[in-house]
């Protein structure tokens, strides 16, 4: 049922990619993979960690051949790969991508790809790791992990199928939604967060005592803090694609603190009390991926 | 150089007070324990678990004979419990607490104690669980973790040294602070945190979408909220007794996400990326207890 292809091209060789390539590798679904990174020693690093089979020295040359080709790179370079490998983006190969925001992959594949991208399926499999690059790449990483798609009104109903049974087959929890609304999500459960941890060390690293107070620190900082140390690069153009469902996002959460400081202010036990057990009810029958 | 001791009177059997039993036990530095919580059930599981030795019926029973007391209660009790146990807070008894405020404890013990107060040691060991309750106590918990103890003017020099021999022998890092340094502190590392997590949580459960929000919520999501799973009746009392410097620290956030929104607005992709990695970077840093 679940197609097996000849030749996985692989543009991008972190952690996103290079787990999905091992996973191909797992789970038999794949020949031989051929892969390309921006930088040289990635390329070379995934080969010799037997990620990829044959390193490519361009995107054109790892697309060669392939009937798969997966993008993981940065969501603010899609645009412009795509357009660079636009004439491997046909019928016989289904492509896809791994970016956290979709309207904006969207609207570059559309230009990038013109009548073309039906054959485009935007992906998003939501997986990570406090650690990124090659050497994080892992074929467990999704694994039981939620994989939205987001298709288009152009996007071919086959290659969605495809796309869905492929992600399936690794263990994959698939949701097809629109872009819109998968941004829309995604800024409330990933993107925000990320902006408030940001921002939450940055408040801290402005007073004078910071150092002290990062000292004292202790298990509840380290994990309400992990994703404020996600790469900067990535951030900066998620968060930018996306600002204006972050914003909306923002606006609930100020909302939600102020209900704090009004019933602190009021020294009011019972309301707060209320407002935290609501949190926290909710926070412990919350499971990953339900 | 480190007392042994003869009795450990516990009051109060859960994560906290059970942990402190076991590791004093695996330390060899108590001969044995006597433990009281307010639900017998917990006493009994205390005892069937063999982080206490003899169940007691009352605090005051767990104290007689003690010559070490834990009190391992929730902040807003401590005052009261110390009130119940004066007689037992005397010089050849060292008295602590475990509670995550140390002004309003210091207060209260100078009301329930008197002249006494100076054999108390009000101490915060800065670790903690997922899960709380007497199952989940563990002798590793106090390990390199920061323990911080906050003297006031009256407290003993004697029963102060001792208190810091004690919890170095446990593994602890101990520093010593005034009660308001460390309630600033925890302000910024720990409570503000827990109110934000506590919020945004909120803050999701009041949009329409809520469920489906949730069920694409992944592994960032999991740590950022971890610490929204926390006990209600043990955060009301944190966030009232704390409120002005929580105040305080949400102040600085606020002006933290402002630096964002106003670079988001103006799609300031280069100051962007300079506010998020000054944030990863620090948080790359970041070593807790260093």
């Amino acid at each position: 049922m679940v197609t097996v292809f000849k030749q996985l091209g692989l543009i991008g060789c972190g952690l996103m990619g290079g787990s999905f390539a091992l996973a191909m590798k797992k789970a038999g679904l794949v020949k031989q993979v051929v892969g390309y990174s921006k930088s040289p020693s990635t390329t070379l690093r995934a080969r010799q960690r037997g990620v990829i089979d044959t390193e490519a020295k361009s995107a054109l040359q790892a697309c060669a051949g392939s009937d798969l080709i997966l993008l993981a790179v940065p969501v603010a370079a899609t645009g412009a790969m795509l357009k660079t490998i636009r004439e491997f983006v046909r019928p016989d190969v289904l492509t896809m991508d791994v970016g956290s925001t979709k309207q904006d992959v969207v609207d570059a594949a559309a230009k990038a790809l013109g009548w073309n991208a039906q054959y485009f399926v935007p992906a998003h499999p939501i997986a990570g790791k406090e650690k990124a690059g090659v050497d994080a790449a892992d074929a467990q990483l999704y694994r039981d992990a939620r994989v939205v798609l987001t298709p288009t009104e152009a996007t071919s109903v086959d290659k969605l199928r495809q796309a869905q049974q492929l992600w399936e087959a690794l263990g994959g929890r698939v949701s097809v939604m629109t872009p819109a609304e998968h941004d829309a999500a995604m800024a409330a459960v990933s993107h925000l967060p990320h902006m408030v941890a940001f921002a939450y060390m940055n408040g801290l690293l402005g007073q004078p005592e910071a150092a002290r107070l990062l000292s004292l620190a202790g298990p509840g900082f380290r994990d309400f803090t992990r994703i404020a140390g996600g790469d900067p690069h990535l951030w900066r153009d998620v968060l930018l694609a996306n600002r204006s469902e972050v914003a909306g996002q923002l606006r609930q959460l100020v909302l939600a603190l102020q209900d704090f400081q009004r019933v602190l202010h009021a020294e009011d036990a019972e309301a707060l009390e209320k407002l935290i057990t609501r949190a926290s009810d909710a926070r412990a029958q919350w499971k990953p991926g339900a």
